[in-house]
């Protein structure tokens, strides 16, 4: 079994690093597809059949969007779940698990029965051979997700199909597409095709474009007709807000920001106009069959999560985390794996309190957070806000971090704003690491200080998160070859430079050691003991 | 008394709101410098004597390069200290404390005692009558400070000025100037006297220029004439490394990243080489009388912070902390100020012991730290990964938060880096007072949430902490006129608004309350209950 590390070569003869990497192969053809990495391994499982795929557009132009190369004919269960908790429960370890344990360096047995404790799952879809297999749970690396998808108003699938390999490349370790624009399936189709991480999505996006945006005007088969549609692409995981429940939308009455989740707002308007629960909630046990046979894992949404300061930690939002909860309990009965999601706007003093709730109420399954944000007035840094509330979370617990990016309550983030969101979010999970003593995580931070305290530049910016960005911020001031070398940079300049002074100090006392040893064998051998210009 | 406010006018009928401001008085020529706000305070406070300066510059070019009216007539004390700790100690409130008082909102009694126990300090030398009083303490606002200063290889005076006026457009709360490089005296003459917030340095690196950077060579009557000169312009506080001893120097012998302070390099390189303790720590009775006289404020330097992750909480780390509360009693036996300084890169998990130590063993002196760096892995984006740290250490009761640009261990900061730095630690700042709990921090998140929420988007900008970023990335795909009112933004577009969708929820919510009224009258006034569609 082969699996995905970036390997980073040093100089000064320091070994390689070799770090986690989800930027899948390289050098494909966008419209051709990346290659079906676990196709042998769902035909081996058995239990599949093939079938045609049940959605078809009726509008030709949409249907010759999508080049032959990038269709799929669709999987399902024969029989029964297919699920990598089903398996995990019966006691197999799964090649998903196996490649997993290798890509996080543990016991693929720990790997198995996380999985079938719920405590950790694989978004795997049986339709999404191209995935390359990770884990979400707090036992686990801390992962981070990053939300594409076009709006009414802004952009195209070359763009989202962009955005989705610029997402990976800098590392986010799932992407979801919120799509809420033009050619929602289309759009979709190239980006399962061509994503070598798990792709999730909320499927009442595209049943409301199916009722053009009237939420009263939705009902339970449009909303189950997407969901095959979606299983049959290889979706990997679903946000399902079924805990918006009739009797919570009046809690949401007195706050400052009301309903902030695009689907707890459609949910809470399709319960206020029809005064019952919704279809996610009547009708929870189909959904978790049809999951179950495709291997889809719900994210719970919290479509009641606070979207400002003032209404953090209030009881429309716990009212609903106590209902994902219940639906957590009932998707496992269907070997369904489960996520939560979690808020939103927090401020940090009151941030351990949802995690503490969530994996009280929830029963462990991962906690899965948008940001939180710890402040309200920072739009244009909502990266830096969020960022700062994702890695304490991800240290109390929360599995995967849902990034926020610098344009976040402004508009559709561009690529450059994708690639913001993700290096803030890959700093928050990696400082939730090293805080959570995960045991792989220090390492590379030892590797960096290590080359920057010798002045090896070139070792400095390859291990960086972003090496262009590093390497660029050095080369402003001191561009020349020869400042690669160089014993300091324009911050300090060369007499200033406190990593210089201390290699200074380090051969001064080494020599003063040399010295001392001479003067003590000179002198006959007697001990000879001095602080301070002996030992360093 | 006249204390600056940042007035941010709101549409909708609400209530303008106020926010503390550092920008200082707006328009003055830098030649001319700022207007003298404290002269009066200071001249009728009495105790004071002028003189004619001490440092004269041997380089007639040099002299020329500050102009007349940016010249000073240094006033000193003409016997006992002139410091804002022994007016609080004797009972007194100065205008600097009531001028305080009505910045935080707080009663001018309460910033005396805190001042008179050194739970905060009021950092304001009489040479600089320029600056608006300000105080550092944890039972005020978070404050943050912005570094500048010009290094050997990079940076002129105009624009060093220039950084200085920018960092306090956006918020920085003090500046140090850390110029190591040519014109050390002139540049900090131009910046002090243009400066509207506490000016600090690190007097060691002008006394290091004056040895031609050699550190064996520094003396004490060097570093003293310098601390003297530095006094009569104006600088409000220094960091000074007296906590750095010979004995504690060969405990970073074994650390990743040695020594990473400058100064503290500085002073260890000294130490060893002389073999004996600094001057800075067996002078600083003297130090203390000479900065008494001028009420310049400590801030004790941690010469020996960890660098890296690996190297932080050892043992020269806290060696040195202990030293820095025995230095911080003797400073107060004299009347003087005194901060502390701290880390550094700290992983989350090891922040908190930071914070409690301090407490304990410096008692209760203001904390200023350096970030805290949780992560070494990103340089590009070390103002991301020390901001995180930032708000945790904040919330757990630092007083101020020094900033770290992108351009941390890779080059010079310029003037989008200053902007980027000081934003990611107002952002801290803010977190931390808001987890805190401080009485108007949260008015300003509010009133930004519910202009969200009304889509009074020009409000939402002017109170945003950036406007400018906040108008252009909103701007960047909806530029017309007309999309500043409009209830949608190009995220989500019009359909999916959530915002949008949830006053639909409250109208619909308000005519089902309407329509059951009527029916209740007109059922004969029967109680009618139903959630749902009532309440909200």
């Amino acid at each position: 079994m082969r699996v995905p590390m970036r390997e980073i070569t040093l100089s000064g003869g320091e070994p390689p690093l070799r770090v986690y990497d989800t930027s899948g192969p390289q050098g494909c053809d966008p419209r051709e597809g990346l290659p079906p990495l676990r196709d042998a391994w769902i035909e081996a499982r058995g239990g599949i059949e093939e079938h045609d795929a049940t959605y078809r557009s009726l509008d030709p132009s949409a249907e010759a969007m999508i080049p032959d190369a990038l269709r799929n004919r669709p999987r399902r269960s024969s029989g029964g779940p297919v699920t990598q908790m089903h398996y995990a429960r019966r006691g197999e370890i799964t090649p998903e698990m196996e490649f997993v344990a290798l890509r996080e360096g543990m016991d693929p047995e720990f790997v198995r029965s996380e999985v079938a404790r719920g405590r950790a799952i694989i978004p795997a879809n049986v339709n999404h051979p191209e995935s390359e297999p990770m884990i979400i749970g707090r036992n686990f690396k801390v992962k981070i997700n990053a939300n594409i998808g076009n709006s009414a108003v802004s952009s195209s699938i070359e763009e989202e199909v962009e955005k989705l390999r610029w997402a990976t490349l800098w590392g986010a370790d799932t992407v979801m597409d919120l799509s809420t624009g033009k050619h929602i399936h289309e759009t979709r189709q190239w980006i399962i095709r061509n994503s070598p991480v798990p792709i999730g999505t909320v499927p009442i996006y595209q049943a409301l474009e199916k009722v053009d945006g009237v939420p009263e005007e939705l009902t339970w088969e449009i909303y189950r007709d997407t969901l095959i549609e979606q299983c049959e692409q290889g979706v990997d995981y679903f946000t399902v807000h079924a805990g918006v429940l009739l009797r919570y939308v009046p809690l949401t009455a007195s706050r400052v920001t009301g309903i902030v989740s695009r689907g707890g707002s459609i949910i809470a308007k399709w319960c206020l106009a029809h005064h019952r629960e919704s279809f996610l909630y009547t009708h929870f046990r189909e959904i978790c069959e049809i999951m179950a046979a495709y291997d889809v894992a719900f994210s719970l949404g919290d479509g009641l999560r606070p979207g400002s300061i003032a209404d953090a930690n209030d009881e429309a939002q716990f009212a609903e985390l106590r209902t994902q909860g219940e639906l957590t309990r009932i998707a496992w009965e269907h070997d369904v794996q489960v996520m939560n999601e979690g808020p939103g706007h927090i401020p940090m003093h009151l941030i351990r309190e949802n995690m503490e709730k969530q994996l009280e109420w929830c029963d462990e399954a991962p906690f899965y957070t948008l940001g939180p944000l710890t402040t309200d007035i920072a739009p244009g840094y909502d990266h830096i806000t969020s960022a700062i509330g994702a890695a304490q979370i991800g240290w109390y617990g929360t599995a995967m971090l849902c990034y926020v990016t610098p344009k976040e309550h402004l508009g559709l983030p561009n690529r450059d704003d994708v690639k913001a969101g993700v290096i803030a979010y890959k700093i928050a999970a990696h400082a939730a690491d090293l805080a959570k003593g995960h045991p792989r995580a220090q390492e590379w931070d030892d590797a960096l200080s290590k080359a920057r305290f010798e002045f090896r530049w070139e070792d400095q910016f390859n291990l960086s998160l972003d090496p262009v960005t590093a390497r660029a911020y050095h080369d402003e001031t001191l561009p020349a070859e020869g400042a690669k070398v160089a014993h300091f940079c324009s911050m300090c300049g060369p007499k200033f430079c406190s990593m210089k002074i201390t290699q200074d100090i380090r051969d001064f006392a080494e020599r003063g050691m040399r010295e001392k040893s001479e003067e003590f064998r000179e002198a006959g051998g007697e001990i000879y003991v001095q602080l301070g210009d002996s030992a360093p």
